[in-house]
């Protein structure tokens, strides 16, 4: 715990899909989410990363999944069967209250929100690779949803693209506790450098 | 001329930044572009090129640089100097009538409008690949603005990233004659499979 | 099982990483992957796979981790904790036996291997996509090494950058049934297409 | 010229394409770039700059495109011009003197080679982006050749990708003033953020 240090030059916390479809009571997926996410407090837990983000002048950037508009799908003679759920539901439909950021994760005015990514990573397909070379980032703080979907996929993308990652184990949620196990226990130990508590890393944050 | 043939399940035409600030009579840009872009008709021949691929059924692909919006650049720490132009110029300002499509090309329901692409290229850090891959094309036919900067750039990413592309040399424009000539018998030669004439491409996709 | 059925002239098997290091008996990892390679037939299942591809005149695509070789690493400013393991290990050392395809797997000429990859996904930072797009292949049907980490990575990367796929859930393997189950269960069925055995998609290979 | 300044932990010079085939008396495309070459001191001036790198400690990096070998292009359904033309003529065949570095610029230990490229860009469908981020290098310093074709390509590729590039004005080449004029004078000021002597540049370094 006490090895957790950031250079703040080249540090930042991505925060993924903070959605009220997700994170939101009465969000499309919020009932599917809800046992893992209250029991770990991951909703509170973001909020204390990304304010101890804030207060440390770390400029924050946002990933966040296609919001579903009409017509998206229809033409596509190839899709993902993740896609075609997303297709189905509407989730993050454009437009919509489902659609919007949680209101404690609006993007404050000199934050980043990269472009809408179609699948799971926030990388592909997107200028998020662009944005943080812009600013200079090496380093990222990953909180948000869903662990072994977009965090998880994020976090690959990142590790293969160059970045060295912190992935906050309790600001973040999933379907079930084995979800979250695969991503956090089996996965995502290969591709991020640390995975540390809220605590942990409020604390190395704060220490900047 | 006779030679040229597409396949219909693999071609598609790319409309390159058909904003009001570049094509239309009182956009920013324009008095710039007026006297290359009127020598040889690049906007009637653009509207030609777009009526025979809709009129054909080709699916129709538009790549969009990214329009101004206050605080884009301020916090980059790096930036290269079309880039800078941009934020000096404020050119596809966001909310302005130069920010939106010339009234010829507004994209018709079920079109596709990749994400806005923030130097030159139609494809860097956008999903204008994902989208060409998802809907199966290989073969692009390119047509918009400018000759040199945007057309160039997408159509030498289009061939690193494994496209064959037709460029259409009398639907395009650029500041000079100087400029037109490197980009379409100095450059686009080694990476367009095909430089050709309105009448020749309009007369290919007709055939289809 | 009857509703497999692929398009010739977009489909190829990928192959990855059939290194003697993970799949021959001497090879460094092979002590750790052995149990359930055996239990489920891994290699054999893997031949037969690649037979049925190779009589179908399916083009056959190989991606393949980077061989370590000296100085790759020390440089480094920033690396991910699976490229320090590869570090450490000398995981298939250039030169080395271990390094070398496992004899079953060695390419025939006309079959097209990617560059290598520093991570775990045959896309990132190669020329797969290229490959794969000069071929016109928009379907992958994956086998190979090891299921969580190169496999699913390749197959997430596959979905995010718009292939179809199907994974050879007995034509792949792990360190552990745990870890299976994470990567065949849990996260590959969001990104592929198909999970099948190798007895479906040799019979769906064979009737092309 | 005096404000030319780089900040050494995230500088590096980019060597493009210095092969036997290009730069040296007997290499089958030197007959075409000599004129030029000799006109402008090409060569040495390459020299002056990569000594220069090496005695103030930058990192070295090197671009080459791919050397041809036999079934390279064959089975391609979708080829560009400049590939066939690649094919045609076996540019930098593989195992053959003409595919080597040329004596001067072969890379000395500790320096990083990408990948080959198959097109122009030294980061298309390559690790070059990977390397450049996890050495932290953020700035270019590119020599080499051809000036309207890999260097010009590299360099939009580079800020596309969000690098800052300084190009050395008389340490590349090409077949024709024109196509010189054409990538120097009318192209790279688009993207380079410095077009500058050898002189001007080995001073800056020589300052690090």
């Amino acid at each position: 715990m006490s090895t957790l240090a950031y250079d703040k030059t080249i540090t930042a916390p991505l925060v993924i899909d903070p959605y009220n479809d997700f994170i939101s009571e009465g969000g499309k997926a919020w009932p599917r989410i809800q046992a893992v996410a209250e029991a770990n407090n991951c909703v509170s837990h973001m909020v204390e990363v990304l304010n101890a983000a804030r207060t440390a002048k770390l400029r924050v950037f946002y990933a966040m999944h296609h919001r579903y508009r009409p017509g998206d799908y229809e033409t596509w003679r190839y899709i993902a069967p993740i896609q075609r759920m997303a297709w189905q539901r509407r989730t993050f439909e454009h437009g919509t209250w489902g659609g919007e950021f949680h209101p404690d994760f609006v993007p404050a005015p000199g934050e980043t929100v990269a472009q809408e990514h179609w699948c799971s990573s926030g990388f592909a397909n997107t200028d998020l690779d662009l944005q943080l070379k812009k600013h200079g980032i090496h380093q990222l703080i990953v909180i948000g949803l869903i662990a072994h979907t977009c965090v998880e996929a994020t976090v690959r993308y990142a590790a293969e693209l160059g970045y060295e990652v912190t992935v906050v184990r309790d600001a973040t949620a999933d379907y079930s506790d084995e979800m979250m196990h695969a991503a956090l226990d089996i996965n995502m130990p290969n591709y991020a450098n640390v995975i540390a508590s809220t605590e942990e890393v409020v604390a190395a944050i704060g220490a900047l």
